[in-house]
């Protein structure tokens, strides 16, 4: 949607320098922006392709703003202002409110009428989808489930019982949410299944990636808190507690009965061990793990980056000989 | 459904200490048990909500009973026995025979007149649906399938081609069974695909998490053992064996043509490179993976918990001057 | 398809020791081959079996004919040709071009003539449907994308938007194209979504494994290079390029804005960071990761092999005393 700067500067709280009448119709990065496109400046790492910028118009930081040959957007944070705007200029997908006539909507489920149920969804027995809510093609809501207002299901994505959602959640195709969890008492005749008969509660403002599964609780439910952010490919064990703003990024898992506290942050391939209890403000780095209880925020690692193969080799070698190296250690000591 | 403590104790072999009419409606936590509830006390670490608890009954060792302040049902093993009496309390959703009018079936398919094809399925030529089967929506079953009786699908799961089911399996949302593995040959030019001919055989009472994948075989079938419990987001490639019983917890893997025993373990992230044997009642810790053939059953690991970042810096340091250490004691062993 | 020894050596430029009227009609693996089948001997930990084979004829190197007692296709790489021959006797599986009663697509889309679309797929607004390409049943294919000519989509496809696909490409059930990257600029009051606009580009030749992902560029496109092939369950992230010819294999994950090269080899559960450059012909062991730019080709690894737990807890108490142990070398020094 195209927009003045003026405007912009206005609903954001920027500084302007350059015509408040000059419209920005399209988002670019730096480096290869064209007229009438937004822009930002962020990391330092970027400033080099500032003076030749040709967008229409620059958001970054005063600090920045004598380098900027275009009209300049001037607030604290570039970065969070830039996705403020671009949600303006390139707002999600507009749908028409309805009911495509090949969904199959259970009879004592409510669609609210200005929702929108794609081509092949399935929806089940008292299901509630809120208020201008669009459920993508081919999707699947189970029943005894809720979705708020103004969410969005893209496409291909699975409900499977008893999962409550609050407002303006997105959920990314081949979302599983409330599958059972991986619940099996050992036997001397093998597994036997544990029945999951919880369900799954996720907050406001919440979006969980591609592919992603949450399973629903054991016996009372998941628990997914307000403005938490799910990569791709995630894992949310039974019975899991994500504290508000939590965000785990692709291939993070969380074993089952772990409770994470806020604003905590999994990187990529990073997790938790089942059952430990994590304090708010903890960010764990790639390929990393917490084994047990966490009390204190900060930052916490254990991957070891890769180097040549060979060299790894010879440190493969020394690490096995540790036991060797302190035994002659040892020896020179007496 | 309800049932009374005299009906559970005698269907599973406990001693009941209490009423035996009282009857049980719901499952509950012993920790929030509500009236007319039926918990359980496994764990040592919830002993201490034992007192307390409101629950109708509570299902323990012969130990715990004198701590006990309702009905208690006493037997060796409490999570187990809760977990078949959970699936007489809270059995699976009941469906209605019939196929739905938007499923699409082939001409050559054999779907039991009591099996349910939900909305949105499809069934390729010449697969077989069995008794008591339930398809859930969406789901995709490929040409040249068998699902055997009592089986459930839960949604959007797919059977690529050449899958063999037994009977009471359980797929959840998002599985794909019999997809090519990854065959592919180096050549000057590039990859060239293997084409994989093979298919999936799975065998009696297995379960498969949301998400999960199970290649079909290059040439010759991947066989999966009875009993076998795979959880989310797992990976097994082509010409794999898993042994009966063997379980694998959320994102772990088993490389192609791996052969592995009966009642292993794989934890969360785990996994084993390809082309390896392993024997029966291995169990492997979360993020290891084995990188050879295993003969002697027991534990395997390879991880390490995450500590403070600032202290893995340092002891990462540490490592990579493991070399250097090694110089200096040689010198001073000299 | 059945087909000669004569017409396969022909064809695919092999010597041929046998009669060349002989006919092929199966693929097998050389230790349980049957009669009338063709198969391969590739690696030397094979050789055993070559001398009772039932096959009616062997691909094999020059240096193994002596051995073989049947008829042997000679070529320097017996795998390849046996990729290239298998893909002649086994093709894929014929279908009929048309679109299903029950597929829902676009009055703005086109679909070429000898294109299939299978039962629920959905077609999205102003996209294309190249020749003689294949979309399986439940795929959903969003608006403005291009699927090049001789495609297959086997089942429950998702391509979001804006993807543009070349000739040839191969994609499994559940993968999910052109979903929002991980875009989240942090603020006082949590995090903000940053609109993911851009797209998704992918050469020609490309396959995709079952339930991987490719997430859309945040304002350019994410780039797949030709050739490229990726194993199920990896996660590739917005704004990536993948170089032609690289592969992936299962649970492997790229991070955002990473610039892979060509023919490059990541192995299971390997991966980068975001934000770095990885120059051609680099290969990634397992469970590894790349953490900064990578300029020079070869192996690179950082991972320990599992070993049984008990020898792992006494060397992981080693490794946490290696300040100490150097504590107690430099008192040594002194």
């Amino acid at each position: 949607m195209p927009i003045s700067l003026g405007e912009l500067a206005t609903s954001f709280g920027c500084e302007l320098i350059g015509d408040p009448d000059t419209i920005v119709s399209y988002l670019a990065a730096l480096q290869n922006a064209e007229s009438g496109s937004l822009t930002f400046l962020s990391g330092a790492s970027f400033l080099k392709y500032l003076s030749a910028t040709q967008a229409a118009a620059v958001i970054l930081r005063a600090q920045d703003v004598d380098q900027c040959p275009v009209a300049a957007l001037i607030c604290d944070d570039p970065y969070a202002t830039y996705a403020r705007m671009a949600a303006v200029i390139c707002p999600p997908p507009a749908f028409t409110p309805g009911v495509h006539a090949s969904a199959v909507v259970a009879s004592t489920a409510t669609v609210a009428a200005n929702a929108h149920l794609a081509a092949n969804v399935v929806v089940g027995e008292g299901t509630t989808i809120g208020e201008n809510t669009y459920v993508g093609p081919g999707s699947v809501i189970g029943p005894d489930c809720s979705i708020g207002n103004d969410c969005r299901l893209i496409a291909n994505v699975t409900l499977v019982k008893q999962v409550v959602i609050g407002a303006r959640g997105i959920f990314h195709p081949g979302v599983v949410i409330g599958a059972d969890g991986f619940g099996n008492a050992s036997t001397a005749e093998g597994w036997v299944k544990v029945p999951q008969i919880g369900g799954v509660r996720i907050g406001n403002d919440v979006e969980i990636g591609a592919n992603s599964t949450i399973d629903c609780g054991s016996i009372d439910d998941t628990v997914i808190g307000d403005g938490v952010r799910i990569d791709n490919l995630c894992m949310v064990g039974h019975n899991v507690h994500l504290g508000a703003h939590t965000a785990m990024a692709a291939t993070a898992a969380i074993a089952g009965s772990a409770k994470i506290g806020e604003r905590c942050i999994f990187a990529g391939a990073s997790g938790t061990v089942g059952h430990i209890e994590v304090c708010d403000d903890v960010t764990v780095a790639a390929l990393s793990f917490l084994s047990k209880d966490v009390t204190e925020p900060g930052n916490y690692a254990a991957s070891f980056p890769a180097v040549a193969a060979k060299s790894w080799r010879k440190q493969l070698a020394r690490f096995r000989r540790l036991g060797q190296l302190n035994e002659r250690v040892k020896k020179l000591e007496k």
